[in-house]
């Protein structure tokens, strides 16, 4: 990997997102050797994936590259490679360019989609945890829509025009509702020869209630602004297979569609090697202690969506998002330093400053400690709050411009099909990596 | 391909480029319907492609959905499809998505790379008259910096670091400034433990002299503008070929870079069909008369890229830039309602605004009709001209943001490998389109 030893403890980090990069800033201009390694040269800010998606804002400005992040910063090293392979025995990675030895080891790698095992659903599903697979989403819902205005045959024409959004999660919800905006106010001027009333947004939500980590007030309005944006919403309703065209259901209900988008689970991106010491939880998460290391290591940190800290609180360990990730990775990176100066290591607590969702123009819902609201002051605090989290100001400014244009104008300019999505299925693994 | 048949005469037009759209714009609100056919589902700013290859701008803000650029204009239809054939006999064009019968054709399909029929360099090097391309560059540039990090072999270091472009036109000379100014800024930052000497840049001209077209006062300023950014000037230079490995060229010169741009030459995008009526210049334009009219047919149009209108002050036909294409495109409008109204047809007679290229940070050469001049007041002039003639005003914005966000910060902040660009040879076809 030709990376110089040093008399510094060299600390390895696999994965830039939230955690990662938290974990590493809590490093920085330490007597330490930092390595971060990660599949993409950027950080993605995964709250945004939907917006590009939709065609909301452009791929670019939600990512950030990841060398430039730590270009000023002594001691650090950036590598562009995928991990294969944990060997605690002799404290070494193996990767595709290379193995690398590690005093101390930071997991972050974040979560992919759980298909739950159904290999039906996870070939022609869509997914969306990185830019390359929302890229293909855009693709995939233009070219519906110029397919549809070519068929005589109806009931193809309908299949095209019918999305079904499987888990009403925030990331459901939220795809949901952006797709409802473009059926508003832009498919409509662009597909003038299109019945636009054949469009139908489908979100299934397996239990009886979508947002569910939130509280029942949140989730109650979410639906209600969804279904006034034309949504239909469907709960206590189980999607069980998904053939490329038809969905099925435990219900009545069977869905004829061309773009179903599978957003009903995650699992922890789980590396091989630690199979024999370390236990993983039923979401494929890393069981750790209080001070996120893995059970039966004293160097390896697991953090964010990939670690599961279990307490009477968390009895599923905390939630795979952002906040606790970022709080994590701060508190290994002080860990690390606490340990090697033989200090103590203090045990993580989690900060819950709120969640939130948006839903469409106008139209967010917010959980706070002590103050939860909806509507449209909640839709300000949520973009000002994605909006500050963002990486760097060119990022910054360029989602606000968007935000603002796409606000004023009733728009969404980057409905753009750069790479066409192949529907051609054999290819979908190449296409969407 | 669902195209209502009205009383109204059916004008076809082939591509959305600089030509085809200033056709379209002409024949708005005409006692006519327009069917506009593109591959992309988007006009692309080429001008510009260069800075999206070099991590400067994203991809989306040089792109404009042509969709919403006629969205509110009636009669009109936009089909997304590859044109295959032109069956003159029938007023008809076959495509991708089906037949379509045409009262008047305007072909406006542009230009491709002409690599001459060598099939090395067609095979090994990189193009850039798409987007797509222009984002495989992007990701080339940035693949083979993070492969150099990694070899402990000098000489292979050195190829990965080294960058050949054939052809001193515009997009040969932009590219190598623009690259130059990665290696001042930006790549030394990101890589610190690459010598950053071992990058190299090569502009390979095969003429005396680069700027083929502008003023012997523009060419030997943009040299001169290129030698100070540290841009190795080869001229009187002819490459032969090129394996993947080494560049070889008419002289004693090879070069054995990883990475080679090949910006020698384009040539008219040829259609099917008219092999037995029509005449096709040496870069495969179709020859027409003063209307743009195809020898031999009363109803068909060549525009732009893809027409060849020789005279005496143009022997080879005009150049192939936006200019001509976007005059062009607005008289054949205005000429196909003359004829349909039974009226006379105008002689095209080309107004040359004249033209300039950019180098680098604060360098630019314009050549106007009766001034010409080199420098900041250059570059000023060319930003503003490529800022106002950008489709929209969210792309604008957007563009102008980045220009300024760069120029402050000495940055180009989309140095992204968002789709990795395989470098298997036998994929590159796939992975280009």
């Amino acid at each position: 990997m030709n990376i110089p030893q040093t008399s510094f403890p060299r600390v390895v980090i696999i994965g830039g997102g939230f955690a990662g990069l938290a974990a590493a800033k809590g490093l920085e201009k330490q007597e330490l050797q930092v390595v971060l390694i990660d599949k993409h040269n950027y950080h993605t800010f995964q709250p945004l994936l939907y917006q590009v998606a939709t065609g909301g804002l452009e791929p670019d400005s939600i990512a950030f590259p990841l060398r430039k992040r730590f270009n000023d910063v002594d001691n650090f090293y950036f590598r562009l490679a995928e991990v294969s392979k944990i060997n605690a025995d002799t404290n070494e990675i193996e990767t595709s360019i290379g193995n690398l030895e590690y005093d101390q080891l930071i997991i972050a790698t974040g979560a992919t989609t759980n298909f739950f095992g159904n290999k039906n659903i996870e070939k022609f599903a869509m997914e969306m945890k990185s830019i390359p697979q929302a890229l293909n989403i855009r693709s995939l819902v233009l070219q519906n829509f110029e397919e549809a205005l070519l068929t005589s045959d109806l009931e193809e024409r309908k299949a095209l025009m019918n999305f079904v959004i499987v888990g009403g999660g925030p990331t459901g919800v939220e795809l949901a509702g952006a797709l409802a905006e473009m059926k508003k106010g832009i498919l409509p001027k662009d597909y003038p020869d299109l019945d636009i009333r054949l469009m139908k947004i489908n979100l299934i939500q397996s239990s009886g209630e979508i947002l569910k980590g939130m509280s029942a007030k949140a989730s109650e309005k979410a639906e209600d602004f969804l279904i006034k944006l034309g949504v239909d919403v469907w709960k206590n309703l189980r999607v069980l297979d998904y053939d490329g065209k038809t969905v099925t259901t435990n219900g009545e209900d069977h869905f004829n569609a061309e773009t179903v988008i599978w957003a009903a689970g995650v699992k922890g991106e789980i590396v091989k090697g630690l199979e024999t010491t370390c236990k993983v939880s039923r979401a494929a998460r890393y069981e750790v202690n209080e001070f996120n290391l893995l059970l039966n290591h004293t160097n390896i940190y697991a953090i964010g969506d990939v670690a599961s800290m279990t307490s009477e609180n968390a009895p599923n360990g905390h939630p795979m998002m952002a906040q606790p990730a970022m709080q994590q990775g701060a508190l290994a990176a002080k860990n690390i330093l606490a340990k090697l100066n033989n200090n103590k290591q203090k045990a993580f607590v989690y900060n819950n400053k709120g969640t939130m969702a948006t839903v469409g123009r106008n139209k967010a819902v917010v959980d706070l400690k002590n103050f939860k609201f909806q509507g449209i002051f909640a839709w300000f605090v949520w973009m000002f709050v994605h909006l500050f989290s963002l990486i760097g100001f060119r990022n910054k400014a360029i989602v606000f411009l968007n935000w603002v244009y796409n606000y004023i104008r009733f728009d969404r300019e980057t409905r753009l099909i750069i790479r066409p999505y192949k529907k051609n299925k054999a290819s979908k693994t190449t296409a969407t990596k």
